[in-house]
């Protein structure tokens, strides 16, 4: 695509060149099985080996043994939530938040009906967890407390530290798993710092291939595998292994680990500019996360009393990617259920656009979208049905 | 590596050249989210859709619908497997082969533990099922019966349809599972010819990537996801798509298919040159399979009174890639269950060796290998403690 702005890279990520390169010659050259006796398969057994190496040190896990190579982060939770309840089977209730990735409040709903109580979570407006409800839902039959690391929709970072000091306090028998899907390459991680059992990341949001995730599983964790079959991954994941993409995935993790700084700083700077940018010159626009701490290349803005996918088009016609809510949801005209438990406002929650940014993004990119865009949503609120709604707005604003 | 000669296509394959140049453009150009609503979603939304109408013809389904992409063959097995099991939980009978591969082994051993019933039929001195034990299996309370297409250690192809006729005839409600792992590429597949109701196939078998598999599932029958979330895959199988290896394993089935007479002559002509030539220059050496029918590719060798992990290492020594049963089980010293299952005599099953061709294999692999091994057979002779057998075995064979 020539003239392609993608600022959605929530949803997914390119491939890092150097990924790709590393990649490369395990797919014609060195294509050995790893499981195979003989020289050849050295080289490729050899390259998981060293992959796992690079993910521990990624999360500054303790030890080799606690990486599980995956397909893709929805495996990764499948498998920790799973594994972890098919292993304690007389205590039925879990604990997790309303905004959770669909992936995994989908899969809460199926253990609902096979049995499990599960309590979610609120959060407040600005979309931060109601770490007092948390506290107060824990009790001695909780298997597992499930939250993820930051949200997909706003970017908002959620107190993994803290969490599990509330877990281990109420009740040191729960297990607590992180879905850190949305972090991975945005902040670092420490699995022995945030004193979580289980935590899972997905290659395609920082610059890996999409089909290759990874799962933490502290040793003193013993899940059930959710794929059975041979013994690869010490018998906790059978199939294969995917040796380019775990190739892959190690070196996007190490790539990313040297970006962790331009993305705390160049990054968030052009996520600042484009946000202030919209902020200023569009009088219906609103910051949907007020001042929580996010990840520094996500903004989530409402557009009130104007239609989302509207907007959506129009900056697609213009060559720009952004997106109303997950991927995974999209192309249902439900609003985002993490913009429905902040209390986002009914004015608001239509109009709601992620923007999010990679180090792939550029100035003009965020130039040129500030350029547009007012424009844009002027149009769109001429065929507002709620124009008496937006004049006063205007007046408000002083715009 | 120079001059490898891969004769484990059984264990996983070289990927194809054009294999990788279909792939290439999804990680950095048309790297979208296929589940995005702009415009730049269509491209990746597009492939899959294409490579969806691919695969329906590769195994000549009813319907698009009926494809189910994976991450692995395991994947497939297991979600099929389970998937109707769930659906079907008053019933607690499973029909299977002693000679399944370790991936479904494995589950099979887990599901009885979870208070399944399973029969694991048997097989013939040459590998061939017992269709007769088969039926008398199957009854009222069978959920499923699962029998592999052809045996990846062996080759033997197993008469699916008529396996088909008879679940059909015995239980109309029983479904029939089929990995065909080891016949993709090698044989043609019809599943409605046929007459099964999931199959499933693995990308690296056949000149795609390791970690991309499919699962026909025909529209008769339901299954539970193995992976709940996102709504991919009809919700089939949550996951951001792993659209390049999607494109590879449409590109590998069409090149597979362009292929199917090159294997069943030129690679089948090789596979007999080598088989002819060990059974001719090594006395010691027995084929394991008798006259069964097998795919054209494997050969499956008996060298009696020696052990095979020693032939395998002085093969490797000098380049040749070959294995003594799957990849999976490798590293372990029981002999393999498949030829345990067809009774290979005690004094060859240690010494059983598979040789597995490709299209990439070459007369002058065949030559050398056939050049070679018999110095290597008469060297760990040598040192064999059966040297009395061995001289009776001589004499026998006049040679």
């Amino acid at each position: 695509m020539e003239n392609l702005i993608y600022l959605d890279n929530n949803a997914t990520t390119r491939v890092d060149d150097k990924v790709l390169e590393a990649m490369l010659p395990y797919f014609k050259e060195e294509y050995a099985n790893p499981s195979s006796m003989y020289d050849f398969a050295k080289h490729s057994g050899r390259a998981i080996f060293e992959a796992r190496g690079i993910i521990k040190d990624f999360f500054n896990a303790a030890n080799e043994k606690e990486i599980i190579f995956t397909s893709c982060g929805s495996e990764s939770a499948n498998m920790a939530i799973r594994g972890v309840l098919n292993m304690n089977k007389n205590k039925k209730h879990i604990v997790t938040t309303k905004v959770e990735h669909a992936c995994v409040l989908n899969l809460y709903q199926t253990l609902e009906k096979e049995g499990y109580t599960v309590d979610y979570i609120g959060v407040n407006s600005n979309g931060e967890i109601d770490l007092a409800q948390l506290e107060d839902a824990i009790h001695f039959d909780t298997a597992l407390v499930s939250v993820m690391y930051a949200n997909n929709e706003t970017g908002v970072i959620f107190p993994i530290q803290k969490i599990a000091e509330i877990i281990k306090r109420k009740n040191p028998q729960t297990k607590f798993f992180v879905d850190a899907v949305q972090v991975a390459g945005k902040i670092p991680i420490d699995v022995q710092e945030l004193g979580v059992d289980l935590l899972s990341i997905s290659g395609h949001k920082f610059h890996a291939p999409k089909g290759v995730g990874a799962l933490y599983c502290n040793s003193k964790t013993i899940l059930t595998p959710l794929i059975i079959g041979g013994h690869q991954e010490r018998g906790k994941r059978a199939g294969t292994e995917n040796v380019p993409y775990i190739v892959g995935l190690a070196k996007a993790a190490e790539i990313a680990t040297d970006f962790l700084k331009y993305e705390s700083t160049e990054v968030k700077r052009l996520r600042d500019k484009l946000e202030s940018g919209i902020l200023k010159n569009i009088y219906n626009a609103r910051l949907n996360t007020g001042a929580a701490y996010r990840v520094p290349n996500t903004t989530n803005i409402g557009f009130e009393y104007i239609e989302g996918e509207l907007i959506l088009l129009h900056l697609s016609d213009l060559g720009i990617c952004a997106s109303s809510g997950s991927a995974c949801t999209s192309g249902s005209l439900e609003p985002s259920h993490v913009l429905r438990a902040m209390n986002v406002p009914f004015t608001a929650i239509h109009g709601s656009i992620r923007f999010s940014l990679s180090k792939y993004t550029t100035e003009k990119d965020v130039d040129y979208v500030n350029e547009v865009l007012p424009g844009i949503i002027e149009k769109i609120r001429l065929i507002s049905p709620y124009q008496d709604e937006l004049a006063e707005l205007k007046k408000l604003k002083n715009m």
